[in-house]
C-alpha cells in the first residue's frame, strides 16, 4: 500500500501554510538525491542502508559557499565537518547523511568528487571541508560490513535534483527506526510572509530515535511489544532558508529544532547524535574575489518575521519527522528482525478523535 | 477563588510520579523565599514585582558549594554570574531571582548578606561569584522605578524553607505574565527509581513568555483580545536534583529543559532571556580543605536511569510552567492594564474533551 | 617621578605601527572615562579602586548599538552582560570596569543613566543590557566595604572623553596588582593598511594577574621577597577596531588577545577572571527602523589585512599590559601594604642587554 | 648530519623539571606509532605524509575508555571526532593525526581496527567514536593523490610504543612547514610535584603553521626570501597527563595550550585549524560496568599543583614546537621544492647572545 505525508492523511502540524511541496527543496535552488543500498547477503547479514545528498544549490559548492552554523542537540554522533562550520559560518560541500559507519566512505567520496571539480583544492589553493551527519542503522543493516562505498557518496550527488523529496525507507533512512516504527527520511516546509514576499523554510530529517512509549501522538497500542531495540537513537536535521540570516542568525534557527524534536516525544536521550544543520541560499561568498569588503543583506532579528521563521523550524521539524514515520514501509532486515511502519490509526488520536474508537 | 495547582484540576503531564510536594522542595535541603512587592504609586505607576530566593541547601553555601551547569536556551537575558558557574562547575551563593532591572539591587543584597556570613571573603580569601536571574514584568510593574532593593534580596534569603513552594504572583513572578496570562512563580517534581532508592528532580520556573496564539492546551478562546504586550518575553528555569551528577552531565540535564519548555507552546522567541540553572545537593565541595585529591560519586551516564532523568526534566518543567499558570490569580498593575488569570476551561482540551463542550 | 609609557622607555612591542595616541581612543570616537577613588580610612582600611567606563561611541549607545562579541579566556570571574552580548552580537551601553564587589553599584549606577537618556526603556521598549567588567583589588582596597556607588558610574561615563587615555593606578585600575608590581590601566593601539586607508585596533586593559617569577621580561631581582598574594589575579581586556566585522569575525578577534596575555608571562591562572570584550565601530544598529533588511560592510576573512589584525590584537594586547605597568606608580593600600611600580631596569633586557650590567 | 633536541642544544623552555625522555609517553602507558609515507611519483608529483597513533594506553581503549577533553583554537580544519569527545569528556579509540585529505581514510583503517578488535560494536552495543586530526602538508605531498590508505591507519596503531617518541619529519610530519622551515612532529614532557610523587603532563604537536618573519626566536636572516606558501598554517595539539582531571579540568588544561604556542610567534592565522586534544590516563572508565555510581578521583582545581599543571601546558606546548624544528631535516616534495630545516643558529639568540656574533 501507496505510504502518505502526514498532510495526506488530513493532519496539520502547526500554523504557518507550507511551501509548494511541503519538503525541503521548496527552498529555491536545494537539492536532493538518494543512493538507496538494499541487500541480503549470506547468513542473517543484510544491506539496509544508504546515502542522502543535500545540496545548498546546484553549482559549485566550493566557488560559491553558503553561510551556514549547527547546532549539537546531543553530540553522542560521528558528524564530520562542523569544525569549520562553526568557525567561518559556511558550507563549501554537499551536505551528506549516511550510516554511523558509513561517514569515512562518504566523506572520502564527497571529497573524490569536489577535488575533480575543483582541480585547484589542495594545489593553487586550500583544502576543502566535507559536512556529513549520520545515525546508527546497525538493528536492520549489518553496519559492521561497512557496505557504503565513496562511490555511492558520488552517485548520490550526482542525482541529487530539485523534485518532491523521496521520504521513508530511502537513502540514509533506509535502515533507521523511530520510536520503534519504520523510520528514515522526512521532509516538509513553510512560508513566512515579509512584505508582498515571502520566505522559506524546508527540513529534510534522518529519524532514528525513541521508543514506541515516547511517541507522543499515539499510544494506544502500547500492549504490543516493542523491538528489543538496544541503542539509543539519534536524529539528523537538516535546516535551509531563502531568508537572509547571518551564521548566528542560523545558529539561532537551528536551536529551535529541538522544540519540533520535543514535541515528537523524544527527551534527547544519552546515547543520541541530534545534530542540526542550517544554512541560508540567500547569498553566496565566493571562494576568491576582488574585494575586500562584502556588502551582505541580513533579516533583522527583532521582526515579527524573524520570531515566524522559528515559529517555522519548529513547525516543519515535528513534521518533517511524522512524514518520515507516515511515509516509511515495513521492512526487514538483519537477523530476520522487522519494523513495522507506523499504521494510520495514529492520526485519529491526533484530530482528537477518541484512540479506542478505530 | 483559591487557585490551584494542574494535578489538584486532574491532569498530570507526563508518566513518571512526583515527589510528595510535587516541587521543588521535594530535593532533600533545598529552600525557596519569596518578597512580594505591591504598592499602588501616584499616577498610573505600581509596583508588581519580588525576589525570589533558591538555595541549594540550608547551611553555608560558600563553605559548602554545590555543582552546577547553566544553559542558555535564549540570550536575550540579563542573568549574571554564569560566567564562573560554567568555569568551576559550581555554584556558591543562593540562586536569586527578580525582575530585569532590580538584577543589580539583588545581587548587591546577596553580596551583602555573603559578605557578613563570611568574614573572609574579599580578606583572607577570594571574592564569591553570586548568581541572579531575572525577567522583564514592566506589563504590570513600574520597572524603571526600580523598586527592588537589596535588603529585599536578604529577606528572601532568611525567609526560605523546605515548605511547599508558594507558586503564582508572588516573589518574583508577582508581575510577569505567561501565554497573555498571569504567570510567574511555578514548580513541580518527579522521582526516578534506582535500585531500591530513588533519586529527585524538582524544577522552579519565573514564567514570563509567549503569546495567547502560542499556548497549544487551549485556544477555544482565540477571539478574545490578548493584551498588546510589546516585547517577547522570557523564562527562568531552575533545576534541581539529588542525583550524583558532574557539571557536564548537569549541563546535559539543563538543556533538557527546553523539551518541556517547547511542549507548553514557545518557540524561544528573539526577544527572550530562556535560561535554565542546574544544580546537584548530592555532594557538596568544600571551600577550603587538606585534600588536594578529591572523591566523587557519580552516575553513569549509560544507564536507564539517567535518561529518566532527561525524561523528568522535560516533565517537571513543562508541569512547573502549567502551574504558573494554574496558581496565579489575576493581577492589575500599571496603567491599570488588567493580566488575568488562566480560566480552568483548558483542561477539558488536556483532557481529550472536546473544547467546544464546556 | 613621572612614569613612562613603554614607547617612551624606548621599547616597541611587535611590529606594525602603533596609532597617533598609542591608545584605544585611537579608534575614531571610542571615549574613555575615569574615577578614582583614594581614601584612608580608620583602622588599617583604605579606599583604593574606580570605574572606568569604555564608550564606543558618544552618541546614544541604546539608541545606535555596536557590534560585538567576547571570549573568556577564563571564567573566574564576575563580569556581568555577556549572555545578551554573544546572543545577539551587539552592545548597547558603556562597557564599564571597576572591582569585583563594585559591579551590582556601577551596573545599577550604569542603568540609571541610560534609563535617563532613553525614557522609553522599560516602557515602551524593552529593557536594556548592561555590561561590567572587573578585577579583585582586595590586596589594596578594602573592598569589602563595597566604596563603588552607583554615582561613580555614571560620573565615569560623563567624564568620558577621546583625550590620551590616562594609564596606571587610575579608574579601575587604581588598586590592580600585576606580576607583583603596581599594575592597572594600560593601553595600546595598532594600524594596519588597506588600500590607501587604514584600520586602527584599540585595547584597553585592566590588569591584575601574575607573580613576579612570572613576568617574562625581567626576572634579575627574584631574589626580592614578592608581597604574599593569596589569589590569583585577572585581567580585562577591552578591544576596539573600526575595521568592519561580524560579531563571529569579533570573538575571533577577542581569542588572539590570549597570545599577547600569554607572551607576558601569564598562564592564566585558575583563579583569574581573563575575559575579552571586543567591539567594532564601523557600523551601528539602530535600536528602531523602518528596515527589516539590513544591509552590512565586512571585511572578507581570507585576506592579508584580516590576518594583521590577529597580528595587531596580540601586540596591543601585550603592550597595553605593559603600559599598566610601566605607568603606574608605587601604591599603598590596605593593612599598610606596599605595592611597588616595576623598575626600569627590566627595559634593558627586553633590549638584549645583559641585566646585570645595568 | 644527526638533528638533536632543542635541550641537546643547551636552551631550556620554561622552569618546570621535563620527564625523563621529555615526550609524551613519559606519561606512563602512552603509546606512539608513526607510519612515514615517502615516494616520488611521475611528473613532479611526490608521496611526503604519513600517520600518527597516540594511545592512551596499550589496551581495548573502547572498552577501557579515557576521560579527555578538546578546545578549538581556530577552526579551519577538519579533525573528527570532537562532537562525541565533548559530550561524554570520554576518548574510547586512538587519537590519529594525518594530512587533510587523509583523514576519511584514516578514519576508516582506524574504525576497521576497532571494529576487528571489538566484534560487538556494532551488533551487541552501540557504535564507537574515532577521532582524527590533520594539517595540510599539500606544499611538499601530493596531497590530491590521496595517497594515505587505510591499512596506513592500522599499521600506525600496531606500531605505537612507548619509546622516546621519534620527531620531525616523520609520520603524519612528514610534509609538514613550520615558519617556514621543515616542521612535523615535536614533543615534550614536564614533571610537578605532589606530595612526595609527582604528575607529568607530555605533548606531541604536529607543526604545520607561521611564517619566517612570526618566528619570535630567531630573524637574523630575514633577508632570505620564505618559500612562497600559499596558504595558513594549522598546529595539532596532543597533551597527555596522568593528573586525575575531570573532562572540564582538561578542558582548561588544552585552553592553555594557546599560551605556547602563541610564544613561538604564533598569531592563529585565519586559515589555521589549531586544536587541541587532551586526555588523563589517571582512571579509566569501563563501557560496560555492574556499577551504576562511579567513584572518580578528581584532582583539586584551587591547588597550586594545579595551576603548575597548566604552566607545564604552557611549556610543553612551545618546546614540543621547536622540538619538532629543531629535529626535521631538509626535506624536498612536489614540485622540487625544498623546505630548509631550520638553522642552529637561533639558539644563540635564545640564549641572549647578539645573533650578529655567530
Amino acid at each position: 500500500m501507496k505510504r502518505r505525508k502526514l498532510r495526506e492523511l488530513g493532519i496539520e502540524v502547526g500554523k504557518l501554510p507550507t511551501g509548494k511541496k511541503n519538503c525541503i527543496t521548496d527552498v529555491e535552488g536545494v537539492l536532493v538525491g538518494h543512493v538507496t543500498l538494499i541487500e541480503d547477503l549470506e547468513g542473517c547479514e543484510t544491506v539496509r542502508t544508504g546515502v542522502t545528498a543535500i545540496l545548498p544549490h546546484g553549482r559549485n559548492l566550493f566557488r560559491e559557499k553558503v553561510i551556514a552554523a549547527s547546532y549539537v542537540i546531543n553530540g553522542f554522533g560521528k558528524t564530520t565537518g562542523l569544525i569549520q562550520l562553526d568557525e567561518l559560518g559556511q558550507i563549501e560541500s554537499p551536505i551528506m547523511l549516511t550510516n554511523t559507519f558509513g561517514v569515512p566512505a562518504t566523506t572520502q567520496g564527497t571529497l573524490e568528487y569536489m577535488l575533480k571539480q575543483n582541480p585547484e583544492i589542495g594545489d593553487t589553493t586550500g583544502t576543502i571541508n566535507i559536512v556529513v551527519g549520520e545515525c546508527n542503522d546497525s538493528y536492520l543493516n549489518s553496519i559492521r560490513l561497512l557496505p557504503i562505498k565513496p562511490r555511492h557518496a558520488i552517485e548520490a550527488i550526482v542525482k541529487a535534483n530539485k523534485n518532491q523529496v523521496e521520504e521513508g525507507a530511502v537513502g540514509a533512512g533506509t535502515g533507521m527506526v523511530c520510536f520503534g516504527y519504520k523510520g528514515g527520511i522526512g521532509s516538509s516546509s513553510r512560508t513566512v510572509k515579509i512584505g508582498s514576499g515571502s520566505f522559506t523554510v524546508g527540513c529534510l530529517v534522518l529519524s532514528n530515535f525513541g521508543k514506541r512509549e515516547e511517541f507522543r501522538h499515539w499510544q494506544y497500542e502500547n500492549s504490543k511489544p516493542e523491538p528489543e531495540y538496544m541503542t539509543d537513537g539519534s536524529i539528523m536535521i537538516v535546516l535551509a532558508t531563502d531568508a537572509p540570516l547571518s551564521d548566528r542568525g542560523l545558529k539561532r534557527i537551528a536551536k529551535r529544532a529541538t522544540i519540533g524534536l520535543g514535541r515528537t516525544g523524544s527527551h534527547v536521550s544519552h546515547g543520541s547524535g541530534d545534530i542540526v544543520i542550517a544554512f541560508s541560499t540567500a547569498i553566496t561568498i565566493d571562494h576568491t574575489t576582488e574585494h575586500v569588503i562584502l556588502t551582505k543583506q541580513e533579516l533583522r532579528e527583532d521582526t515579527l518575521v524573524y520570531n515566524q521563521l522559528f515559529q517555522a523550524v519548529a513547525e516543519v521539524t515535528e513534521e518533517a519527522i511524522l512524514n518520515s514515520l507516515t511515509m516509511s514501509k515495513t521492512t526487514t532486515g538483519r537477523q530476520g528482525r522487522i519494523v513495522e511502519e507506523l499504521p494510520y490509526n495514529f492520526t485519529r488520536a491526533m484530530r482528537g478523535e477518541s484512540s479506542e474508537s478505530k
